[in-house]
């Protein structure tokens, strides 16, 4: 469904010639020069970009909002009707990723990717659901693998649509009790780590409910341990709608030779199986944050990278996403702008 | 000649429930709160500033430029002529932190406070120098305590004029090639560490010319260890004319209830000698990055203070609190505009 590029590297070295050869000690706006490097590796990738000045253009963020059917059995701190409530923020515009896309310039598009309990029809609002909440992943597969292909389908159309209006930025974030969860499995799938090593505190639960979930995820890889090794069964036996639709929002993004801008843990759990189904999408991505589940460290060690921030975020909606990309922009006004030496 | 009153704590309670009772989970913003609650408990101890919605006003950066006799034998890759270039380029606006200080629309002052080869008067640079440069801190006293006093004065006069127009943040950045020599001495003396402890690699010199750097730290500290336990004979021994100004500058907008905003290793070494002086001066000290020199963080542990952004920068210029200044904008956003839960 997806025809990826890697990156031309070739330009690499005359990227990091620019970087090196700006009037600045070498190396001494440290993770900035990374950051500009692969930005510029990524847009003159482009033949859209490579005329001008490398720029973030329409910098968008989505928000895939979805709900869990293990959250039936108490994975979180709240019911499942709290993503329908957060959700309702999102549109009124009172959300937590609504101020940080206010404050650094970011298009904000909300998705209802399945939840539980949907909203009336909004225009602030796009509709790609793929039912009512998943199945509870301890008990049967969460969805069917013809699921995971209409939520990258429904992923690619949108992505699509905004490449075709400029954007060649997109953020990746989420809205979904109990997501957590899913994100955990995910991880145990893809970085055949134990699940303890990935099951987290999400939004604050108690040491019971820590048991409880972490027994519910190791149920649920026992469950469909025979399905795991291919990327779209994992996504079909563990996976969620919001996760699933961001999985192929980055595929799509890397095809359409994008920056992809990764949010936290369940982002990066999309990412791991974005990377799983296409090895070059990882090229294109930027990792914003280092969230503060446990995990998400280790996540991102497997996919190579690291976090821009470490600001003890573990709010998701994006909001590691917005507060990196004024950096982001820094990093390639720097390389656009900074005087040389020579 | 300071009068600074600490920050007023009776209000902590009262942010912290608003903070908490924000429609998020509790902890979820990390750091973001944490800044969120010092900003605004600087922010309602201003009579200015109490009747609104807290907000960060005419964010300005000062960068103080000066050089530093020790320089003579060799503690830096660059002689003390690349002070000047740069200080060119800064007036030009080709600089790293023109750069950032456009990307995050902040105001930019540059401050001759005695460059070895000054510029020639130009309306964009301001003057007060206490010196072509001060003496070799290893053979001398650095500067006069009548020196020091006269940078203050200087600060106090600047940053007074900048909170007399409505600016409430102001953030202290540095040039001056050898100035990590005088901060390592500086953080020597404050902090009782041994020089191993505070010297690095500055802009990166090899090891021939580290070995040197710190004999020359040791022996500097060894000529003035009667002077030491005095903040201003501690500064006029080892200090700078940028850092006396930059610790004059901290304690005038802590006098002005303004928020200061500290750079890397050489401003935090100015904040060291701030604290001594006032200990109030803490209280409106936000911390804006863990640079990547050797020391700064044992520097900002003595603060009890942590770094926002741990981006590797080690350019100085200020570059830290421009990269900054939107994180800390968005977490006053979501404090003036996150949804409450009731």
């Amino acid at each position: 469904m997806f025809s990826i590029d890697a990156v031309d590297k070739s330009q690499m070295e005359a990227i990091w010639n620019v970087i090196n050869n700006k009037a600045k000690p070498v190396g001494s706006l440290g993770k900035m020069e990374q950051c500009a490097a692969q930005l510029v590796t990524i847009l003159s990738s482009s033949a859209k970009n490579s005329t001008e000045k490398p720029a973030l253009i329409k910098p968008t963020i989505m928000v895939f909002c979805a709900d869990h059917g293990i959250n039936k059995d108490g994975v979180s701190t709240v019911p499942s009707e709290v993503t329908t409530v957060v959700a309702e923020l999102l549109l009124k515009g009172t959300g937590a990723i609504n101020i940080f896309c206010k404050q650094a310039d970011i298009d904000l598009c909300v998705v209802d990717a399945g939840m539980k309990f949907p909203l009336p029809e909004n225009e602030k609002m796009r509709n790609q659901r793929l039912g009512h909440g998943t199945q509870a992943m301890h008990e049967e597969m969460a969805m069917t693998p013809e699921q995971v292909m209409q939520g990258f389908g429904y992923a690619k159309t949108l992505v699509g649509e905004y490449a075709q209006s400029g954007c060649n930025v997109v953020g990746f974030g989420e809205l979904g009790i109990g997501n957590t969860t899913s994100a955990a499995a995910l991880m145990a799938a893809f970085t055949k780590r134990p699940a303890i090593e990935c099951v987290g505190r999400g939004t604050g639960i108690d040491d019971e409910t820590y048991q409880r979930k972490l027994a519910l995820v190791e149920q649920a890889l026992e469950l469909h341990q025979g399905q795991l090794d291919d990327p779209i069964t994992t996504l079909a036996s563990v996976g969620g709608f919001e996760i699933v639709q961001i999985c192929g929002g980055m595929l799509a993004a890397a095809e359409q030779k994008m920056v992809i801008l990764v949010d936290g843990f369940i982002a990066t759990s999309a990412a791991l199986a974005a990377v799983a189904i296409n090895p070059h999408c990882r090229d294109y991505m930027v990792f914003c944050h280092k969230s503060d589940e446990q995990g998400h460290q280790a996540m991102l060690a497997h996919l190579e990278g690291e976090g821009l921030l470490d600001l003890g975020l573990r709010l998701g909606e994006g909001t590691g996403v917005a507060l990196a990309l004024p950096i982001l922009k820094s990093a390639l006004a720097f390389y656009n702008d900074l005087a040389a030496l020579n």
